[in-house]
């Protein structure tokens, strides 16, 4: 009599390719065949790759952040065949856990290659860097970010059913033509489907190819799934509201966190690593209808590291470039001003920027959105625990600068100038967007 | 022996036009004349008047909202001299407590006329609109909006201290700009200088001239001082770190706000007031270059209202706008669908999407920028608390419909709709910004 | 049209001796006519004396605490009919403000000689001390314990509804039981009625006497009417209900305190302060049997200071006494033990044992019950908020000895010695109860 | 490179006796030889066995726990040597996690009959009954007590080093000077050393002797050095500081819990479980003297389950006991009154009183002095988190009457009536305590 250990759904080998273990995919569509199948009310685990399926590694050199395959991402669990799931309901998900694997007590951050992904700062801080954080229970702590340790703020960055044929052809015709308006020189706007090592999980042949040219990507979020949504607080005891638009809701997740900021701001931003996922599912019958959404919804769960409001610092910024140039209520330019202003704050303690670059993305930070009305200024707010410092970083601290060491970077770049080689001498510390003529 | 009560350096007539009262003003400007003087170290009492002077009325008609005289706005309390702070210090501005006068116990939420004013959402909600909110104690609750009680989270939406001669040359050149460059055929990007209505406190007449033609309006918060910064938790305790560009900081604070959402959306947004804020004032000598700051950061106080994660309903928003289109990781597209899946979830109880704009705009609703790195969509998070209801909004209750009455309106618009005259007949329910040819 | 300032029901003047104004009472009795009427659905402000009746000044000698008298004090204000409430209904008492009056704003902290009052540590701290706390806004500091500030937890220490004729013979009866089984040589366990110095509210003279004879005394809480329950959270926002027991309810309330800490160790140990209470007021007909209580039940408000769980530090006691000696389970000794176990913790920066017992009185500190049943040791806890101190009292801490002046005291005593005269001579430090022979 | 998984430093075997397993103990001695050594500032995982050494089954009858065998229980692992520890030294313990072994998802609550270990309601509630909790990631759920669900706030019940041979004489002494001095009739009052069915690791026959007939039982905590102190909050990221007694600190850990409410009143009051503690060991030399203290203090961790101050029903009890008795400021009596006024609010929603008893030992409800200086009357409150409900609690809910089912009892026990046999012919409905004639 009594329960019994949970049902593990989804086994991932972290010693095989993600591209070879068939309970994986790596793109959104309806047609990809169901790993496994799972009833209306049961709690099941689910494992999970990191993000990049095993291409960043344990050690001090930011080389394979650099030089990361972008076509070889997001291995998905899944998809799942909730029983009883039918178009117009809504899946409920309540996560009962996130773990890292406890042989695998690691994971990263990563500040991208401007040319190979980049972030929201790639104008300012070109070069690839990373941080390895070690877990020791509900903490992290970095050896390239010393003096921080905190508990995580644990959660998927992804997590979704999959599109219908017509929901996914909204997709691609409505990035399609973004991308066709564009007038951005020098960087993507969207990425449409791509046949490369699209992974369509235990597909065959002919579905595989199918799904390579018309499978969406999950690099972004999309209102009618939530998909890569990249909420920090989506964390353990959330219950999410998933759309269903297919048969059985086919549900993936995957690209699990140990922390994020708000933001995630520098791409690989949050703290990235493979581990496992404890889900409730139950079925909301006519749920999209009833309440009336267009958009998952989620209630967070009651665990989330509390520091007190008293115990944060919050920097302000507004829609005024680094270059002084005035935008038009543009809150993505506020936020990136906010950060900086956290960046130039940190400084007085010895970190460096891209150590504080790489933090911001992955510390649980507060970014607000305060002011939306007041031409021409956008103005947002960026809250940083001063609890998750060992040391005094409040206004009135006198603690100077530490030795803070050093983040891992590319080969021939030392604390984000260049060294040797040649890119930095190019290094455009702009900002803004360059158009094309 | 012993303290006795705090001085208040401001008194405000409510009975008199504040254009008529010596300490009052109402642009940005170096050479307007202290109101008064404040010690270091000292705690006083400033009196302020709500921020359209005593325009809009306690009543059940939004004509006043629609006919707002937008010249005659923002008048604040000040500018005060701070003893021994110069330019480069930081003044330390802790709030002690903000109350609405004892014999005042109310405030008002407008939606503005998108002819007048406008908001965030006035491409879908163009009419003016109106709310009433009345004050026991730490509540507030409306006639306009039933079955609603919160505390308020209250605090000034505008502190700051003057600019310098040269920085309000950079706020007038770079706004100056963006008025130039900009493409939009119907509506503001900035506001210039405008002499019309200045009002430079007790300036004799040549000052005043100077000031209408030089001095920065006060609709938007800028990074150097604050200004309209339009934070909802900088309330009581909260420690406002505020750079001083001037000789004696000449600081001003204005526009009570009883409680106020991130984003304030409906530009008339916060429950706005006429008050007393209790303020203590410290100068950190050189503390902008000590502390490395552009522009002012805050420590919120303990006392925000408290809900507990999980009693608050996050909706998502991505930057894919609602006729379909996609825009490129566009923040403050996101923030606005956000806003527009909760208008949508709180149909369902009866509530008018004028009524849900109101409220949206002055509970203390958590906008959060969630995922800013995921081409082409930014993801923004709202977070509703459930606790501000007297029912159970959460996706399982099964209240339903509850009779809502309605908010006040212009005359002519009944809950949106346009029942006489014609504004509405052209009512662009269209969203997006109208270019220039 | 629209809201007017809230209706004051009960005005005290504080330049009037409390004894001779109508709507204030200082005894418990079904017969203390009606100091005025309240609707079922009003809201009021309340005016109150501070519990002593002014006894206490605002200067820096504890004398007047040494010899207050103490049958003059809780006058309560009241009691006020609420129309329709009848014996069998719940009162639901909503507190939406206290505040200190405006021109008056400080409270005070005592610790009561051993020989007239006492208190929880009087076998160890026997002379009579006292802290000024100035208000400044939300914040009040004092000159007698330096380098703290804290936010208030702002309440009535007393409020409730008069008892029936029953419910009062009730406590006469077992309060007369306890006093007449009495081992206890040297202390009164309970107050019997007291003609002296009876004040009866607008009684006539031959009603007074008869309250006099009868009437309950106000220290006590009750279980059948809360009365001096004297709980710190009770604060701004709470929902209390109370049982009614006479027709009308005949409510009383006083006893304001800026702040406290769990237990209120030190008798007159909360802020003690006059000032304005607002209350909504509502019946629940039937109340007590449909919710089944035998006592009052309250749900706090959302704006209690916070300070996240880890910014506490958590002392441990246990029912062995400071002379070593075993009690079995008994809470008490474990609750006096923790409090001692934080005084020895604070003397190492500076404070004198008498201004830790006054600060441990009054700051918001949480009292827990931890562990009541591993015989024979009970074990509670004690939480002290470190941010109410302007330096680092973690454990890490190397702040070392502060200049911390001294708290007032008795003539005669400095520093909790005795340096002239003769009571201390006899001081015992020994603790624990003296029984009669 | 990179950090590998967490050294595990004791295995328990769960399908072997405790009394077999050398890493394993049940006394406090200073002789029993370590169990493992540990680096000072090693983190390390250890395992635990559950309180009764599995003696308590997953069924649904409380036979098992009526039969409890008392003197083979609290199995601790270790002792544990620190390297660098020595006396005077304090041992800082950061509780990195807790968590349930993967293959044993649940824990038990128990009402123990009151002729075989008894509770803090055993005169009113004298039968054994029991409560299965089933874990789900970081929740729980029971099907003896439905309606319910929360998040863990899970924690070591004992934790302390070992006592020096002159602590434990005093631990010896005064608790026999207890024992002898008892005049209750029927209940032990302390446990004296007892060498039946002693433990003492992997020490031979004499040494084993010796510790049998000297060491201290670990029923209770003590003020020397913490031990079974049954802190519900000392949970994930709790720091504790624990005074060294002898040269190794001599460390041990056990009595796991999922989630305990203040005062884990029925005894077997906590989720009991078998689990794996993460812990971070550093020694802070003469911690003892430069912080003052003789017994552990500890700083929570950020993670606590948080509701919100007005998701609470505080209930109220004071020194009256269920029989009108009054007693003088007994904070016990009135701890137990406030569970009563408790059990019977929740009476209504058709919860039996044992499931109520049973619910407020491990729900994570708040016990706070709140007065302890009113004479006769103690005041006490229990905070009841509405939130761990799945329906609505609040006083102004219309639920009425659900099922509830039943808990588990003991054979011939329904719903706490006796259906046959003869032990509750005889029970006591009194409470109090009977005394020796």
């Amino acid at each position: 009599m009594g329960k019994t250990a949970i049902r593990t759904v989804c086994k991932v080998d972290l010693e095989k390719p993600c591209s070879e273990q068939p309970n994986l995919h790596n793109r959104w569509h309806p047609d990809i065949p169901f790993a496994a199948t799972i009833k209306d009310g049961e709690t099941v685990k689910i494992e999970c790759a990191d993000w990049t399926g095993g291409q960043i590694l344990n050690n001090d050199s930011a080389d394979d952040v650099k030089n990361v395959d972008l076509t070889k991402i997001h291995y998905l669990s899944g998809p799942f065949e909730v029983e009883g799931a039918t178009p117009g309901d809504l899946l409920l998900v309540e996560i009962m856990d996130v773990q890292p694997f406890e042989d695998q007590p690691w994971g990263f951050t990563g500040v991208f290659d401007r040319g190979n992904g980049g972030g929201f700062l790639d104008e300012i801080y070109p070069s690839a860097a990373k941080a390895i954080w070690d877990f020791e229970g509900i903490f992290c702590t970095s050896r390239h970010i010393p003096h921080v340790k905190f508990a995580g703020l644990i959660h998927p960055g992804i997590l979704g059913c999959a599109p219908s044929a017509e929901v996914l052809e909204t997709w691609n015709t409505r990035e399609a033509e973004l991308i066709a308006a564009s007038k951005l020189a020098d960087r993507d706007v969207a990425l449409p489907p791509q046949p490369k090592n699209v992974h369509a999980g235990s597909a065959d042949a002919e579905l595989k190819e199918k799904v390579g040219k018309e499978g969406a990507r999950t690099v972004p979020g999309r209102p009618e799934h939530g998909g890569n949504c990249d909420i920090k607080n989506l964390s353990r005891g959330s219950k999410v509201y998933l759309p269903v638009h297919v048969p059985g809701a086919k549900f993936s997740v995957g690209d699990l966190h140990f922390s994020q900021g708000d933001g995630e701001i520098s791409f690989c931003g949050a703290i990235e690593m493979a581990g496992v996922i404890t889900i409730n599912f139950k079925v909301i019958k006519n749920g999209v209808a009833n309440l009336g959404l267009k958009s998952p919804i989620y209630i967070p769960g009651p665990v989330e590291p509390q520091f007190g409001p008293g115990r944060h610092i919050f920097f302000e910024g507004f829609s005024v470039d680094e270059h002084g140039k005035q935008h038009y209520m543009d809150v993505t330019v506020a936020y990136r001003q906010t950060i900086l202003r956290c960046i130039e704050y940190l400084r007085r303690f010895g970190y460096s920027d891209y150590q504080c670059y790489l933090l911001l993305s992955c510390a649980p930070v507060q970014g607000h959105v305060a002011g939306i009305v007041d031409i021409p200024n956008a103005c947002t707010t960026l809250g940083l625990p001063m609890d998750i410092f060992d040391f005094d970083i409040s206004p009135s601290s006198s603690v100077g600068k530490l030795d803070m060491g050093s983040c891992a970077f590319e080969t021939g770049v030392t604390d984000g100038k260049v060294t040797s080689g040649g890119k930095n001498s190019e290094m455009s510390f702009g900002g803004g967007l360059t158009y094309k003529e």
